[in-house]
């Protein structure tokens, strides 16, 4: 059974005590924020500890430049006026940079999580060396950082977000990429650092793309509130990531949600990870354009899907519905297995879901064995806007400021060449 | 981002901290027990208690009777001789009673977690009115209890094992019984008090039957740690369970691990959930049977399937072979989902591991993308003798005990008929 033997009572010191009721406060004034306006009375009743205590750790904050006042003031519920706090527009933030097959995306986001600046360009990084994407992809980020400083904003970290198979800080995997074994943190930052000479080195993060999407849309997507779902991605390949009672499950190797590489059918078309029949060659970016006719390099070939399908072309209706049969039949398993909440359908799926959802919802209504799916129940969703893997590593860089403030209350003033 | 917004410092009041402790030095015994002796030094050591807080909390635990302490001394790594502590083997106890499609298997678990009686009846159930069934049940249940007070032992409760999606209390479908939402915990408890007049009524719970005997392994079935698994029971159905990080994974309507209903091919045969070609059609108990040529009718169809395929039957080998790899290629999907350190099968596939698991470990090898799968690794196993639903069930019951011994304290005398 399970053990927690750790006694009532913690024997944390004053200092660590305090560091953790720093973030809390932090924390509390970011989510109050999102709702209306923070005060310190209602900080307090939030965290549960005093009036008193709440504005000592406040002024530090503010001190710090991790929270601002407002000079508008307004009368509490009771009580005399409150001035309304909010976390700060500048100072740290996260960098947040998506390698993926056919696009480099990146983005800054400050401590409330919104983002700052956005850089994207499109190439085609299949079968590019990976040094040479990995270079490409800190020119990018270099040249975000330097919009990012206009703002005095000062990124603490950069996380990377890749379509593979990630840990300790390599792609052990990416198929589609065709990488293999790649110490991709490494390279990044030594381009970056490159790029940058005299100033601080970036700590560098990674983490596979549908996860961080999925955790983005878990932050910033308004899921109503879900807690646990399922998230697909379509992209040249098709990623997925599962969020469970608002934890990412990354899985005993780091390698969970890899739903694309679940198999339609055994006999199936070759896969590029080695497998025969998977997913990917039912509804990934490729098969739905091969079987839509369309030119995979053709300038916005997914667009041109769009376009076609909206016209009523049946080959590229027949080509999505199919996909989404697919999705279907895949995603039915999964719900058997995980009973989540939610389906959340990201990438080129979102543009796509007029046609794609109804067979998807169809085939889950009919192989869900608890009968408790049912069609245009809403369980089956696209992903918000917000739901992208970029700025979900960007946010999840700022998860270790939010978690500990202090540390990086040092890092605060403007960055200067030395 | 998650927000955990309780502050440092516990505002428990003395009593609740005292309950908390009983607790924590009652599971210290009883897992210190499994692996030697317990002292209270040995006890102070591991809940970070001082040695005179344990003292006083192992005093209390013996007077209400949920420890012992031996006659015998021995010398502790250091200070004065300690006597050891170990767990009452009388007093509170669980009932697990598992209603499976061809038997009912009831069981009383001590303290230590220790099946202490076990009663197994072979019945048909398919088909049987439920109410029957359940009746039948609590007739199996009240005899054991016999047994169980004439061990000085008093369940103080009793969890019921069903092959079907349960909650609520109910059973919302069980498609190989036949059942269809029936308030199991009510039939079962009315139907065990009215055969025991005058005594204390037993509060009943009620879970899914693979997800109990999945309990039972990661409780006592020397896992190698392993704190991640998918498990697998085959039975009439083919019942799955998730366990991640130790814990349960219960699903956002309690219907997680719902693997036997995975499809294996859209256009194989009607399963009785209502879809077509799920994987219970392939590798459950009766599609096994036909496959290897075995009337489901005879006497211990089960052991003659194990018995030809010993002796080389070349049909029987066939059978379990093909089963293995259909339960390989769902397996793969689950694995490239969850990434579960394990994957543990129970129930019938135990004795069919020699003929099962080489095909499913090669599917599994070629299809999971990780690469980390290699056949004979040990990440495919058979589950210990000890992974039983109805074990499962009992020591259920007895996690509210070892979580508040307190609240069971004053239940200790021994039963009478008022």
């Amino acid at each position: 059974m399970k053990s927690n033997l750790a006694p009532l009572g913690p024997k944390a010191d004053k200092d660590t005590v305090r560091r953790h009721n720093l973030s809390l406060v932090l924390r509390a004034v970011r989510d109050e924020g999102e709702a209306g306006e923070a005060t310190r009375a209602g900080v307090a009743g939030r965290v549960g500890l005093t009036r008193a205590a709440v504005s000592s750790l406040v002024e530090q904050l503010i001190d710090s430049g991790f929270l601002t006042e407002s000079g508008k003031t307004f009368s509490g519920q009771a009580g005399r006026p409150g001035t309304a706090l909010k976390v700060a527009r500048t100072g740290p933030a996260g960098l947040g940079v998506e390698i993926n097959i056919d696009y480099v995306s990146v983005c800054v986001v400050d401590l409330a999580g919104t983002g700052r600046v956005r850089q994207t360009e499109h190439l085609d990084n299949r079968g590019a060396p990976p040094g040479e994407v990995l270079a490409r992809a800190a020119g990018i980020a270099a040249r975000t950082l330097e919009s990012a400083a206009e703002q005095e904003l000062r990124p603490v970290g950069a996380a990377l977000a890749l379509p593979g198979l990630v840990s300790g800080g390599s792609v052990r995997q990416a198929p589609n990429l065709g990488w293999n074994q790649v110490p991709a943190e490494e390279l990044f930052a030594g381009a970056l650092a490159g790029l940058r000479p005299g100033r601080s080195v970036l700590p560098v993060s990674s983490e596979n793309e549908a996860n961080l999407a999925a955790l983005a849309e878990l932050w910033f997507g308004g899921l109503d509130k879900a807690r646990s779902f399922l998230y697909l991605t379509g992209e040249i390949g098709v990623g997925g990531a599962l969020v469970l009672d608002g934890e990412l499950l990354r899985g005993a190797h780091g390698f969970a949600g890899e739903i694309g590489h679940v198999v339609v059918d055994p006999a199936g078309p070759q896969c590029r990870c080695g497998s025969r029949g998977c997913l990917e060659q039912y509804a990934g970016q490729a098969a739905l354009l091969r079987a839509a006719g369309i030119d995979e390099g053709a300038t916005g070939p997914v667009a041109e899907l769009e376009r076609r399908a909206r016209a009523g072309d049946a080959r590229a209706v027949g080509a999505v519905a199919e996909a989404g049969r697919m999705l279907g039949r895949v995603l039915s398993g999964a719900v058997n297995l995980i009973d989540p909440e939610a389906v959340v359908l990201g990438g080129i799926y979102r543009g796509l879901m007029p046609w794609l959802a109804p067979p998807a919802d169809e085939e889950l209504t009919d192989r869900v064995v608890s009968g408790l799916w049912s069609a245009g129940s809403g369980r089956l969703r696209a992903s918000s806007v917000a739901g992208d893997a970029a700025r979900g590593a960007a946010a999840l860089v700022m998860q270790d400021v939010l978690a500990d403030p202090v540390a990086y209350a040092g890092r605060n003033e403007p960055e200067v060449a030395r």
